[in-house]
């Protein structure tokens, strides 16, 4: 079985490790639309366009399931259908969190676009009923923070701490991660936030859905690339340790 | 005589307005190439990539020149030929910062990319000595600071203040420009650097050559984005403060 990943760039790759680990046997093919990175600033109907895209692309390589690598596509194209299954990071992140909190308080971290729709609130009100407290809050600078590379010092420490002040006050028990870029920063978000909150992190829960959905295949990978493949491959392997080759193609919009 | 603008989006309306106070009379074209917004992160070859395919673009709607009303692309086409003339802020910005300088000591801030490519700093030294002191740094955190439209507060402030640290004992009395952002965040630069440091806008020295460059025209301002046109039309209007209307375009893009 062949299922295709969707990110902006290296981000995903901790969803793509999670499925890895978890359903090694799956056949991945990853598409990074370096060319439109990031997502998170981007209006809907430029997200709509780039999913439809990569699903005809992955589709046409034998892809039979996307999964949305990315919170901020997840987020754009919820409730919508497409010629194959796509799973986006919402739904599942939000049963991790209902999972995790015993006090009901949770909060949510995101860029704009993935905060604006409100995508978290609505699942964590669908799964866990009234009673959730959720208190989301748009962090657009972690992300550019994680992506220069800069992720220790002071520096660092007070940049989380300002874009995290509105949650210090609200007696959260969960964190949700809403961007694939944050795990990168948890060092920081456990010296911030008071001891006994729960991180928690969407690709896990996606990874552990893929196995139980999806089987068979030879454990391949194969790596797509929209934008610089030289790049692409320098990061990817700083990210994942090991070397990577990639192929370039194009992706048509269609707005 | 028609001039066309490139910019990932309204960063290079700075750009635009200078040119227009001071050539109200020339034809702009401005093309907003949204899709691949922003370009500060994104490798060489892809912004030559988009610039070859906006100069083809912008010179089929009849466009003589070509001003790059943004940084980071100012920095990957120095020294290239294309079909028709190519104007970046580089040279000019590092003009207007040696003309300002009394002591010969200058910062330049910038995204990643820019920093990365030393042309500010090789414009610098040609143009003023071996003598100039140049202490650049790159300050990703500023341009995603500005778009998110949080640019005053005690937030604002750290985070301003974290990036400019590494200038703050360099006794520079010009601080340049690097980003056409930036100019939204001088209250906070002429906060936190010593009185006296003068900011230099690339923008405005850019905007003196096209008028004394090219003559004649209508004044007519022409809008070409290519992703959403009702997000940039939005945004556009609050950054002009009038509407706009701007038409959908596809740029195909050679590696």
């Amino acid at each position: 079985m062949r299922i295709g990943f969707l990110d902006s760039g290296v981000g995903g790759f901790s969803v793509l490790s999670e499925v890895q680990r978890k359903a090694p046997e799956l056949d991945k093919l990853y598409l990074a639309d370096t060319a439109h990175f990031p997502f998170g600033p981007r209006p809907g109907e430029e997200i709509l366009a780039i999913v439809g895209a990569a699903v005809r692309f992955l589709q046409s390589k034998g892809a039979e399931a996307l999964v949305l690598a990315c919170n901020s596509s997840s987020s754009v194209v919820e409730g919508l259908s497409f010629p194959i299954p796509v799973i986006g990071l919402i739904e599942h992140g939000a049963k991790a969190a209902i999972s995790a909190t015993r006090s009901g308080r949770i909060g949510v971290i995101a860029t704009e676009g993935t905060i604006r729709s409100g995508s978290y609130d609505r699942w964590l009100h669908r799964l866990g009923g009234p009673s959730i407290y959720v208190k989301s809050v748009a962090t657009p600078l972690l992300a550019p923070l994680v992506e220069s590379g800069r992720t220790s010092g002071r520096a660092a420490f007070g940049i989380v701490l300002s874009q995290l002040s509105p949650l210090l006050e609200e007696d959260i028990d969960v964190l949700l991660l809403g961007c694939t870029h944050y795990p990168f920063l948890n060092h920081l978000f456990r010296e911030i936030l008071p001891e006994g909150v729960t991180l928690v992190d969407p690709a896990s829960s996606v990874a552990e859905l893929a196995r139980d959905l999806y089987q068979g295949g030879e454990g391949s990978i194969e790596f797509y690339v929209t934008g610089s493949v030289k790049v692409f491959e320098k990061i990817g392997r700083k990210v994942l340790g090991a070397p990577i080759r990639a192929q370039r193609i194009s992706l048509n919009l269609h707005f």
